[in-house]
């Protein structure tokens, strides 16, 4: 039987959750006003959080993005754009989705790999 | 080539796809009028089905959870962190997203180890 | 530590991800004007994917689909389920989610086994 680890374990939700050599991070959501600040700041997010689980923005497998209007959808890509590392994009899939707080435009879910 | 094990089988979908140590439940959706109840009816069937699969709700991974309306969002948590158990919840994210009947108020996705 | 493939990666995302025996696919989305044209033309890609993946429809894990409309559940259904293999569905889960482009009707996410 694979170990599971968690860390930042509430009530609700651990926002790492490591099965064997795959991570599965809580949806991640931003700080700022814009689409670009909060997809920014949801990328630092996932960033710290992987390098806490051993890993990095370079071993993504899976991305799936939730933008609350998808009139976003070009400026939340310029910078996930410029997040990616060249040659190591993760799977990716995009929709529209009313977020959990009306501040809220953008949200990424992530599994990488250990 | 790792063994995958299907529960529940249609032609449309398995309600229980196991591969190797990970298990897939489909979205399950539950009974009653309220958000609560069917919150409760949903995470019943995960537990229904988790046991089937030879696992336990101490073991779920990832969980995405869909609301036809966000104005749920405190009312469905409520009944989630109420059954997740301590120090053992998942990743988890949440976002709205009209679903396949409009009574339906809630669908829980799961992802969980063998 | 488990190797990482790759395949039709840009900056953005790539449209197959291997990790050991698990594989990612990009959200597929398809051509025509008809929810059936577009889902038909969505599962042909996952054909040619997973087949560039040493993989193939019989051994598809989880599905998660995301329709513009939710009023063309029945009609995507139709396609979807002349597609899947007799006894091999995967675990599934669709709501409504508006996409990338207006014209945009289905879009299908894949996970599956090499």
């Amino acid at each position: 039987m694979t170990d599971i680890a968690r860390h930042h374990t509430t009530p609700r939700m651990s926002q790492i959750v490591t099965h064997g050599e795959t991570i599965y991070l809580a949806g991640q959501v931003g700080d700022g006003e814009t689409v670009a600040a909060q997809t920014q700041s949801c990328l630092d997010k996932v960033d710290a959080l992987l390098a806490e689980a051993g890993s990095d923005r370079s071993r993504l497998l899976q991305a799936t993005i939730w933008l609350a209007d998808m009139d976003d959808f070009a400026e939340m890509n310029a910078v996930w754009d410029a997040w990616v590392p060249a040659g190591q994009a993760p799977a990716r899939a995009c929709g529209e989705a009313r977020l959990a707080r009306d501040t809220l435009r953008v949200e990424v879910i992530v599994v990488a790999a250990a």
